[in-house]
This record gives structure tokens, C-alpha cells and sequence, in this order.
């Protein structure tokens, strides 16, 4: 029965689908709490649950998955494309935007969400991953980070009052505090040095955002999350987790991992690192976008993800189905007149054969990407419905271990 | 009242598109006749038609314009958008497909339309403007063209004979001659050879698509048109089209012009040339596809149009709109929140502002393409709906002169 109402959702607007979410919980007798995150299901077997996160556009099921919308646009899919799926958030990035239109514009355009033409949840990144970017990178110091323009070669100095400015231009729905993200490899020098700033330009996000916020009215707070970096250092994740939640902040970001270490230590220190997060705030792993990893940190308690991951992959022909990881430019598809995925219901697998999607692909043609993008992220939304349903079935478990096997 | 019902249509599929035409027209007082192209209504004022095209996969109303799906699918629009507009043929490329996927693939996955997921009509283009490129072109005799495989330098030769058999195994509705392209602004000597090649090629080709068709059941008839060339001389346009009359082919194009020269020219030879090809015959001029040129065909009794021009042009940021020309990534829309054209129902523009639009174009970003891409498809079928309301309230000439003033 449950099970029925979420595949009806499927062609729902991303807030139809949200509120229907909701009624649906009240319908299995849960209730929400009156704070802004509740948690309504949790599994018996694993830390998996289910939670709803209040944001000033409407409530959100936990856990969910974000495509990546850096520059207001996912590519290759229009916002209409993602209420079809429909995709209930997407995070785009605040230093992209600061460069270029500028958050001034975004503000008179009535805001992310609007000019975007979405009504799903806007998250923003504060600007952190952009340090892996040497284009763009240049240093920091106690009081910011110098970034460049590469179209300009000009220096823009980033304080974190300033990025929180910026996200309240942006009106992002979820903001993140500014971080620094050393490489996951770096020493164990750069690494402490990187959770020092961290949690200094933390608490200046802190105060100056609460500051910001009493401005405004209650119904457009704008949520604030602490990211919690420390590389494979436990001490140093322990250490850092410990003070961002003394600050208590709405959520806590995991960062700094997804970045190449291996798999078990990445799932290592997720681990770690959520024991020291209270259970009763979101929980968002930074970077993650690959279905394995995904369930596993469902089985944590983890409860956002986001990554470019799907996206990428889509259009280099790697494929995300049921039976596990398909590489469409395979010459075995050449004439497979089968879909990507024969258990996807998605409008690509309803309509193409691997056969046209490979040739398409293979001659770098647009429509080849758009469908594959299209799909990979439509098996990710649903893959997020099925651990839903599987928590509420207390069969995650063995759910879990099932998508682990298919994609390791 | 007919004006309702064609903006009613706007989200049929193509075949409900196509048949609620017909229905209309007959409900309108019209006669269709037994024979494969029907004109149901004569401009007084100009020699603007209707007409009806009987293919196998259904009719379809001239005038008509197509997009071009080169490789089975046009760049940034899946099938699916194609439907919503919807857009009723698209023309695709016979040696181009040869080379990739080949022939045999696609004649196994169901034939073109089956293999791109399109209920539309599907065209293909002999090849014959491949000798464009000397990427791919090399040389011709009186037997036939050798091209070049670019990517494997592999010689090809192509026969009329040849061309006819792979346009079957595509399983396109309409073919095109196997036809020599000089260039516009060649010499006489040169477009001369051109015209003598294209017609014993045509006559060659005819025969074989003839003995080929006989082996298929009426309903699966592929129909063939002949293609005129001849540059910008009128004796040897007229020449070349008398002698592809006297072959009696289903439908005539007209080949070799909008590739570059001044309007006017090309003007001057659609009007000539047009003379020569029975009333009772489909003209298709190939290759145009600016609002200006299609309408002042349209007066001349042209019944269909291709070109890259509209997607290629919405790629780079020049819009069609009921105002004119508009070029997005001009600083003047930075924060313009209007719509690309106020007039327009398409998603495009009921959706997003020019500013928003202006920044994903800018920024290379896919969706700015689409979303231009989309606009500027529906507004050409918006177009040949206009000439063709326009032509039945009797109104077309002031309408196609609005139009070349718009757009000159």
C-alpha cells in the first residue's frame, strides 16, 4: 500500500511530492515534532532513518540525494525535467555565483529558486571544494580565503561574513558554512591546520549569519550547516565534529572525503565521525553519488548527499540500473534493442533501446547525454524512494547489502 | 473558431497533430483526393497553398518546416520535445548514417522512426550536400561519388543505385535524389557538370527506387523526390528542372541555394524555378530556415523547408521572436526579466526570464541551449501554423510582409 502511494508520486511537482510525503507519514501514524528536524522512522538493524527537514520552502523527506547545479542549471536537464523525476533539492555553488552573475543579480531576480524557475529545496556550498581548484584557489589566512577570478585574474577576498551574505542574497534554502578542504592525501600538518580555520571561520559564520537572520521573518530563516572536515585523522574529525556541534548549528556537513581514498575508509570515517553528531540534526555526507556508498551511509545515519557523480558518469556512458553498473558504449550494445534498465520506469528506458543511446553517445551527440543524465539521476531519486520504503518495511538491511554487491 | 482548434493542438502528438488537421479541414468544407499530395486551399494573392503529403507513416499538412536530426536526433530535444510542439517531420542524413551506425543496424532496430522513439514524418537527404565538406567529399564521375570515411580515411563509393537502397533500408517516408551540390558562387562550367550529373543520377535513381518499390506492399511506398539544381542561372535551373519533371517524380526540391548569396538571388531563382514544377506537386526548398525566407517561399508555393539555421543559431544566442531578431547574450538582458518573447506559449517562455537564459548562454552551459534550442523550434511551427491560418482566412500576403519586414 505504502509502496503504491510512492509510485505514484513519480509525476508529481517536487512539493506535491513533498507534502504528499508528509500526509502519507501522518497516514502511517507518525508525527512531526515542532523543531525543524523530525525523525519518523528509524531502522532497527542498521542507524538508517527517516526524517523530515522544515526549510522556508516547504518540508523535505530525509534521506535524499542532490544533483549538482553549480552554475543554477543541472546539464542537461531543465528544472521541468527535474519535477518529472521529481528531484526534491539541488545544491549550487556560492563562489560560482559570487563570480558570476553576482548574488545582486540573483536578488533581484527574486532569488535562487525563482530564477531558476525550481520549487524544490536550493542547497548552496559556501566555496570550499573551489580550494581543490587551482584555477581558482590562491591562499588563506585566519580571516578568509583569497580566490581569483580565471576569466579576470582579479583577487576576490572571501571572509566568512561575506560568504554568509552571499547565501542570504542567493536565498538558498540550506547554506553552508565556509571551510577549508585540504586534499584527502595532504599530511597530517596541512590537515589540522585545515580543521583549525574550519572551525574559526565557523564561528564567525555562526555569529554573523544568526545575526543576519534576526532581520528576517521566521518563515524565511534560511538553515545553516557546519561542515566538519579532519581528513582520515579520527582524532582530528573527533576534535573538529566535537566543537562545530558545540555551536549547534541546524545540520553538519561531512567533508573532505569521496576525494579518491578507498572506499572502507571513507565508510571508516563516516562512521566515526556520526557518533559525535546528535541525533536529533541532519546529517549531509559531502561528495557522494555512487549507490554503494550511498546505502552505506544511509546505514550510518547519514542523511543528504550530493555529487556530480551520476551526472558525469551519464554522459562518459556509465550507467546506473538494477543489475548493477552498465557501460553503454560497449560495442556488445551496438545492436541491443533492450533498455538501459528493464526494472526503470523512467520516460529514456519506456522509450530507447541501448542500441540508439550508444550511437548517440558514441558521436558526442547531445541527446545521447540528455537521456543518459536524465536516467542516472531518475535511478538515484528512486533508489532514495526504495530506502525509504525499506526502512519503513525494516527490510533495509538486506537492501543495503544487496545494492553493495551490485555496484562493488 | 479554426484558430482555437490549431492553438488546441499545440500539445497533441504529432499523428493526433497531423490527423486533427485533416479533420479539420474536412470539417472546414474540404475534399481530400485519392492522390498522394491534395492542395485543399489556394491563396488569392499570392501562390501560397495547403496542402496534404500521404506518406506511409501517415499525412501530413505543407507547409511544413523540418528540423535537422543529421544523425537521427536534433541537437539539445529528445523525440519527446519534438511531440509537444509539435514538430510533424524531421530530415536526417542518408550518408552520414551509412558511415554510422550503417544502414543494416538501423533497418534491424525497426527502421528510423522506430529506432529514434518519433511518430513524426522522417526525411533524409541523399548526401549529395556532403560534397560541401571536403572533409568527407573527394570526387564524382557520371557513376557515382566517392566520399571518404573521415574518421578511418576508408574510400566509399556511392551509386545512385546504392543511394536509393540504403534510403530503404533507413525506411525513411520521404528520400531525395542522389543530387551534385556546387558551390553557389561556382562557375558556370562547374554548376553545368553539376546539373548533367544530377539529372542522369536521377534518372538512375528513379528506375531502381522504382523496381525497389514494387516489391513493397502499396502502404510501405517510400516516396522519392527530385532534386533541381542549376546555381544562379536560370537556363540551367530551367533545363534541370524540365528534365526532372518529365521523370515524374512525387515531389521536387529545389537544391543549392541559402548558402550565401543575397537573398534577393536566392529570392529570384525560388520564384524562376518554381514555375517549371506542376501545381499538383510537392516543392521543398532545401536548406532554408530564416522567418523572412520561408515566408516570401510560401508565396511563391513552396510546401516545406529545412535547415540547421534556427538550432544553430539558438546554440549562439540569436533568438526568434514576434518582434524580431534577439540577440540574448547581448549586456542588455543582464537583468531583464521579461520572457525571450512576450508572445510566445512555449515552456521557454512561460518559465524563465532573459536574464536567467542570458547567464546559462553565456556560460556555455547545456541548458541555456535547450532552452533557446526549444524556443526557437516552436516558434517556426508556430510560424508555418500562422502561414497556414493566415492562408485560409485569405489574409497570407500582409502576414508574410509583416514577417520580411520583422526580419529583413
Amino acid at each position: 500500500m505504502a509502496f503504491k502511494m510512492i509510485k505514484n508520486q513519480r509525476f508529481l511537482s517536487c512539493s506535491e511530492a513533498r507534502l504528499q510525503d508528509i500526509q502519507e507519514l501522518r497516514f502511517l501514524g507518525c508525527q512531526k515534532s515542532k523543531g525543524f528536524f523530525s525523525i519518523i522512522k528509524e531502522d532497527k538493524k542498521t542507524k538508517a532513518r527517516i526524517g523530515i527537514i522544515e526549510t522556508k520552502k516547504g518540508p523535505i523527506e530525509t534521506p535524499f540525494f542532490m544533483p549538482v547545479a553549480t552554475k543554477m542549471s543541472v546539464k542537461f536537464l531543465t528544472s521541468e525535467d527535474l519535477k518529472t523525476m521529481p528531484v526534491s533539492a539541488v545544491i549550487s555553488n556560492t563562489f560560482v555565483l559570487h563570480l558570476n552573475p553576482g548574488e545582486k543579480l540573483i536578488k533581484k531576480m527574486g532569488g535562487i529558486g525563482k530564477f531558476m524557475n525550481y520549487n524544490g529545496i536550493n542547497a548552496t556550498d559556501s566555496g570550499g571544494f573551489q580550494m581543490y581548484s587551482d584555477k581558482i584557489y590562491e591562499k588563506s589566512n585566519d580571516k578568509g580565503v583569497f580566490f581569483k577570478n580565471p576569466s579576470s585574474n582579479e583577487r576576490i577576498f572571501i571572509t566568512p561574513e561575506k560568504d554568509m551574505e552571499i547565501q542570504l542574497d542567493i536565498n538558498s534554502d540550506i547554506a553552508m558554512c565556509l571551510d577549508e578542504m585540504p586534499s584527502v592525501k595532504g599530511d597530517r600538518k596541512k590537515i589540522t591546520e585545515a580543521v583549525r580555520k574550519t572551525v574559526l571561520w565557523a564561528e564567525r559564520c555562526k555569529i554573523h549569519h544568526d545575526k543576519l537572520q534576526k532581520k528576517l521573518p521566521k518563515e524565511k530563516r534560511q538553515l545553516l550547516w557546519g561542515i566538519i572536515q579532519g581528513g582520515l585523522f579520527t582524532d582530528l574529525r573527533e576534535k573538529c565534529a566535537k566543537k562545530m556541534v558545540k555551536m549547534d548549528f541546524d545540520g553538519y556537513s561531512i567533508g573532505g572525503l569521496a576525494l579518491g581514498e578507498p572506499k572502507n575508509e571513507e565508510y571508516r570515517i563516516v562512521k566515526f565521525t556520526r557518533k559525535f553528531i546528535p541525533k536529533n540534526k541532519p546529517v549531509y555526507l559531502m561528495g557522494v553519488g555512487s549507490p554503494d556508498e550511498i546505502v552505506e551511509a544511509v546505514s550510518q545515519g547519514v542523511d543528504m548527499f550530493d555529487s556530480r557523480f551520476p551526472t558525469q558518469n551519464a554522459r562518459h556512458g556509465t550507467i546506473f540500473t538494477s543489475e548493477g553498473k552498465l557501460r553503454i558504449k560497449q560495442l556488445r550494445y551496438f545492436e541491443d534493442k533492450k533498455p538501459l534498465d528493464k526494472n526503470c520506469n523512467c520516460f529514456v528506458c519506456k522509450n530507447y533501446s541501448r542500441s540508439f543511446i550508444r550511437y548517440q553517445l558514441k558521436n558526442q551527440e547531445t541527446v545521447g547525454m540528455r537521456l543518459c543524465t536524465y536516467h542516472n539521476i531518475f535511478y538515484l531519486q528512486n533508489l532514495m524512494r526504495q530506502c525509504k520504503e525499506e526502512i519503513r518495511k525494516g527490510t533495509f538491511n538486506s537492501f543495503k547489502k544487496k545494492i553493495m554487491k551490485l555496484y562493488s
